[in-house]
C-alpha cells in the first residue's frame, strides 16, 4: 500500500482511519439487512464530506451503492478534484464511472479480491487508486456472498441460478 | 439511426415513441429549473419500468442524473439484459458504468452533439447504441447550456469560470 500516492497532502497515517469510516457505515448495512458495502468521501486534508452504505435491500433501491450514496451525502460541489472516495470494495462500473465523471481524484479501496470493479480502468484514466488488502474487509464480503449469492448477484447486474441460503 | 439493431423483438416504428418519454421527462425538469435531461427505461418490448430526469437542482441531488433517475425508478430486477435506456443525451461516464454494470443492453439517444459522454465505450462492450439525432433535442441543450454554464459544468463535473447567466 502506497499511501499518498502524489498529493503529498495528506497524512500518511490516515488512510486506515479513513477506510474505519466505510468500514463502519458496510457494518451498519450488513446489521440493517442490506449488502455490505460502506464509503465516504473525504477532502485531500481528511475532512469527511459525506458517507453512506448500500441501500438495495433497505430502500428497496438499486440505484443506491455506497459509493453513489456517499456522493449523495456529500452533496453539491463546484468539483471534486480534491477529494478521495473511500470504499470497502473496489468500484463496479457504476462507480467507478461516478469517479471518472466527477473527476475525483483519488480512490481508497479496502480490498479487490473478492470483486474487482473499475478501478485498473480509473488508473489508466489518472485517478490516484490505493488498495489496502484489508482482511476485515475481505472476510464481510466473503460471508456475505456466501450466504447471499443471489443478492450479491442482483446487486452487479449478474444472473445466477444459486439460491440465497434460507434465514 | 438503425433501429432495432439486432434484438427484432421491438417495433421498429416506436423508438420515436419511447424518445418521446424521456423528452417529456427532461421538459419537465426544464419546467422546474433543473437540468434538461430526461430517461426512460423500457422492456425491449415496448412496456415502460421507469421514467426520470436530472434532479441536481431539484434536489440539490448531485447523484440523480436522469439515467439514475429512471434506473432507480424502475427498481430492483433479477437482470436488466432485456431492457433499453432511452436518454434525451449521450449518457455520462456515471451513466454508462451503470448500463455496463447492470447489463443494460441497449441504449437509444436523443443526440450525441452537445455532450459525448461514453456511449462508444459501452458500444465496444457489447451494448445495442442507437443515436437519433433529434434536433429538439440538440436545441434544449444548446440552449441550457448556453444560459446555464456554471450549472452544466458542475453537472458533468468540469471547472468554469463562465458565470451563468443573471435571472
Amino acid at each position: 500500500m502506497a499511501w499518498p500516492i502524489e498529493s503529498g497532502r495528506m497524512n500518511a497515517s490516515d488512510p486506515l482511519a479513513l477506510l474505519a469510516v466505510a468500514i463502519e457505515e458496510a457494518r451498519t448495512g450488513q446489521a440493517e439487512g442490506g449488502v455490505p458495502i460502506g464509503a465516504a468521501l473525504f477532502t485531500l486534508e481528511g475532512t469527511l464530506l459525506g458517507k453512506g452504505h448500500n441501500r438495495r435491500v433497505q430502500d428497496d433501491d438499486p440505484a443506491m451503492h455506497a459509493e453513489t450514496s456517499a456522493f449523495r451525502d456529500a452533496g453539491r460541489r463546484p468539483h471534486y478534484r480534491d477529494t478521495v472516495m473511500v470504499t470497502t470494495l473496489s468500484p463496479c462500473w457504476y462507480c467507478s464511472g461516478l469517479v471518472r465523471q466527477f473527476g475525483i481524484g483519488h480512490v481508497l479501496i479496502g480490498e479487490a479480491s473478492t470483486f474487482s470493479g473499475g478501478h485498473e480502468w480509473l488508473a489508466e484514466h489518472g485517478v490516484n487508486i490505493t488498495i489496502v488488502d484489508d482482511p476485515g474487509c475481505i472476510a464481510m464480503m466473503t460471508t456475505f456472498i456466501d450466504e447471499n449469492p443471489r443478492l450479491w448477484y442482483e446487486d452487479i447486474g449478474e444472473v445466477t441460478d444459486i439460491a440465497d441460503r434460507p434465514c
